[in-house]
């Protein structure tokens, strides 16, 4: 598995590999599964084009897994062995109080300095799987900096919601995962308030990829724009997922049930039967939404319609509106509206309407935020250079890596 | 603008007025909109019926903005430019960790030292939207009362989802606002330990006032009980929404779908289609939901449409059972049952139910949250008087106003 | 009431008996409903199956209440009284910040001290219907343990909502309670961090026995695994409600509402008209869900249905995939593979789909925390063994309390 992972490629690599020896290894083996990492590591490590972050053992209540969790590091850090130099840090599971986090911190410290190591150069990222990890989040911010530590190090905060939920003693009654919301909203402050990267969990049903799809815009919507991937298709779906789409996308919602409309030239179609629409006469039309019937004048129908629909703009959309707005402030304006026009058809009625929006500086600060993810990739990862240019096309490439300085 | 908001009265006048020298104002500008503010609320600020709390520049991560936030505090509360007597304190943006709320707090004991004013007499409100702040909710408590700081003159806790959204580097397909229930919760949370008051920031869909008052009914069953007002709608919506309705409604959620049936005297009936009933003979009914049919005796039905309705009660329904409570304690009894009869129809279909309600001390205890909240917004509004006489008549205005001391 | 309660017996009994002197008793009362609690203690508390913790009077704001407190402690646990033996410890209420926890808890060591007791011998429950008192559960963890105070007794977390509600200043139209998630996830990650038992507030409306299953399962999935009983018909619920069922059950979400499907022999029958289905021809079938067409292959159906489908697994079903599980695991073996082969019937239409589940550690260590907390109760409450024999049989109870070591 290891080996074929360090091969991967393009939109099928992942930002950060994390070679196992933690769950993926049978806790007899864990010795040779360092050997083995150290082995793929040293040998094609140069090549792969994301970061590299092995896991480690370690446990909060089991010192005798820390103590292995150190003799691993420092065995994978020897620069003898060849690894170290493709790699960018450790993942340690299973961590408990901030306190714990220190250890943890302290065993990197100590590796660094036996092999002349900059102090704090090896990246730390840990797995929330506990209640005191979680506690520790909010802890995380008055000890970070402190001289008798290097926390600086940390990297990523990962949820870990299998091993949490055993930790909190909950229960489903399939046995699957509960949502834990509050984890994750915890973790997502936590890595903004300490600038890290915050990252959720294994998403285990490994063929829905349209529930892996809508677990990560939910963990967007909370500031979390990293997952673990377990599969090449996940880690495709990974990666596309925070990109703006190739095209704009129309959704109405008459009836608490948001549907994307069917792009066709100039019109957008509503696909399902759940709404129905038709004319009455000259200036009024009948609307029916959850059996209710609604008779409505034009006027009110096109407003209806302005309100109850809404518009996913695509990465050109937010690449040009953004240079408009630069060219308007530069201008000295502070704000510009924008006018999208569209015409709407449920059951071959159609509905002309108009939308304004308004961007001033909130607006182009808040489309900055998947703007300069794009680009830190971009920046990161050239081995996804010709699939974006596939996808978006050259010139909305170059504009998205420029707008916005 | 600011000339147009001064004026407002009655419950188009919000309880607090918040001219703002922030993201209102271009950065280049904010000299000359100090100098506007002070000529507005030294002119006008006396007839204001509600509080005058100017928001001021400042950032956690910006010591040149902190700078000019203190030198417009200087400004408007010289004494000579006569706007400070009307001023009750300032907002302050953009906060983060608790220390950064110190040296607001600073600023704020430099001015009033600078003019004599009463130490912790100008209030400060400040607005969470960095992960920092909403950290910083949780300290609060063990900061307040020091005697190094004024922390003390705190008033309300804001937030600010729109710039909260950008530190959380949160997205969202539409770029619309993502809910941030738990932000929510801790500033709510955060106002309650330190007696503060919460406000939920500004809803952008200024035309949508139905989503407006959805939220603002969310929000105070977080008990966020105080929301940001764009526009003079806005206001008056904002003013309206906490206070109990002007007649009981009767609520039915057959299916997962409340809603609110149409009164007529003595009747409620079921506006839509979507639940269905028959009379089959002499006891039975046929009840039909989501498609599928279900036969009930009378008696089952009846506990079934007693178990499936609730009931919003008016003003002057909470302040009966108040007063009826009062009567009963006064006479040694510790609970109170009340019944409400009411006929139900679906589908021309009549059943006469009737629900026990029993009140005990904390039934009581929790209605008097909305009336206390009438109570103070009455003894400081006196301009909104006459409004409330015309909306809940004479007799349930005073009552509301004796009852539950 | 208290006389009543005493008498109950196997699933009618609670794990955790509170005789209350505070909410159920009149302020006038109290001296005499501490005379009562005794009395019926030291008569009945021998027989009583489940632990007994009265409810004192106090509050965080109120010194006079906490005086009343000690006093009432001193009074139940006076040896000659004859009830302390059979008293496990106390419930406070309305406690505040962390501090106002060690004032109650100082009680408690004062009583054991006055009577020879063991230091820490009487546990203490506390109440968080405060928002003082939900900031404390992030405290717990640094000040438990400390040599000044023997916060070590600490027992359970109990939600208090009601008394929460009024203190968050929270409202919703009919004055039903909110449903507060942040604060149970708050509570339950404060018991598991610290090793206590997290327990949910009363359910008020008595008769929806549903709504209280539905709660507790809701809560179960947040780590909560108590709940407050007011009724035997609560207690009865409350009891069995944690256990997995006697029979397992498939669940279909077709369209976003999961339905519990009819258990007919080898077949599964969809029970509602909602979802149709029929046969096209040879190899293609029509599904229809929210009245939208959709033509399947014979392979696309199985699958569709294999993914929409899933299951909750009896007592019976988790204890023997637990034991293949650590026969496996005693072979060498890291995983296995169980295939779970089932007919599914939507409108008299047959279609047979077949399941696979992987059994690994972490799928072990889960199943593990329903069958630990039926060892823990099946260990304490013999009086329930009956029963639970009564339910699942002799043979899957004996091996359900063995499997797991």
């Amino acid at each position: 598995m290891l080996a074929s992972a360090v091969t991967l490629r393009g939109m099928q690599a992942p930002d950060v590999w994390v070679p196992d020896n933690e769950d993926a290894t049978a806790s007899s083996m864990r010795n040779e599964g360092i050997v083995n990492i150290i082995e793929i590591v040293s040998e094609h490590g140069a090549d792969f084009p994301g970061e590299i972050h092995p896991r480690m053992v370690w446990h909060r209540d089991d010192p005798g897994l820390r103590r292995q969790g150190l003799e691993h590091m420092i065995e994978v850090a020897d620069p003898n062995k060849g690894a170290i130099r493709h790699i960018d840090g450790f993942v340690i599971p299973e961590v408990g109080d901030i306190d714990d986090w220190k250890k943890a911190d302290e065993c990197f410290t100590i590796v660094e300095d036996m092999y002349d190591l900059q102090e704090g150069s090896l990246s730390m990222s840990v797995i929330i799987e506990s209640a005191t990890a979680e506690l520790a989040l909010a802890d995380l911010r008055n000890e970070i900096g402190k001289p008798s530590n290097n926390l600086e190090r940390l990297f990523m905060l990962i949820d870990g919601e299998v091993d949490y939920t055993k930790d909190m003693r909950a229960m489903t009654p399939t046995g699957g995962l509960p949502p834990w919301p509050e984890l994750r909203h915890n973790t997502s402050r936590g890595a903004s308030a300490n600038a890290l990267i915050a990252v959720d969990g294994p998403f285990d049903d490994i063929r829905n990829l349209e529930g892996y799809r809508a677990r990560m815009t939910e963990n967007r919507a909370k500031g979390i724009n990293g997952i673990w991937s377990l599969t090449p298709s996940q880690v495709h779906a990974a990666n596309i997922a925070p990109l703006p789409p190739e095209t704009g996308k129309w959704l109405l919602d008459l009836n608490n049930e948001e549907v994307t409309l069917d792009s066709r030239g100039e019109q957008e179609v509503y696909p399902r039967k759940t709404v129905s629409l038709r004319i009455k006469d000259d200036d009024a039309y009948v609307l029916i939404t959850s059996g209710e019937e609604e008779v409505l004048k034009k006027s009110e129908l096109q407003e209806k319609l302005e309100d109850a629909t809404s518009y996913i703009p695509s990465m050109s959309d937010i690449v040009e509106s953004m240079e408009e707005f630069e060219s308007a402030k530069a201008a000295g304006k502070g704000a510009i509206a924008m006018t999208q026009s569209v015409t709407v058809v449920i059951d071959d009625v159609e509905i002309e309407i108009s939308k304004d929006r308004m961007w001033d500086e909130a607006t182009y600060q808040a489309a900055q935020t998947p703007i300069k993810l794009f680009q830190d990739v971009y920046r990161h990862r050239s081995d996804q250079h010709e699939e974006l240019v596939e996808m978006y096309g050259q010139d909305v490439v170059k504009r998205a890596t420029e707008v916005g300085d």
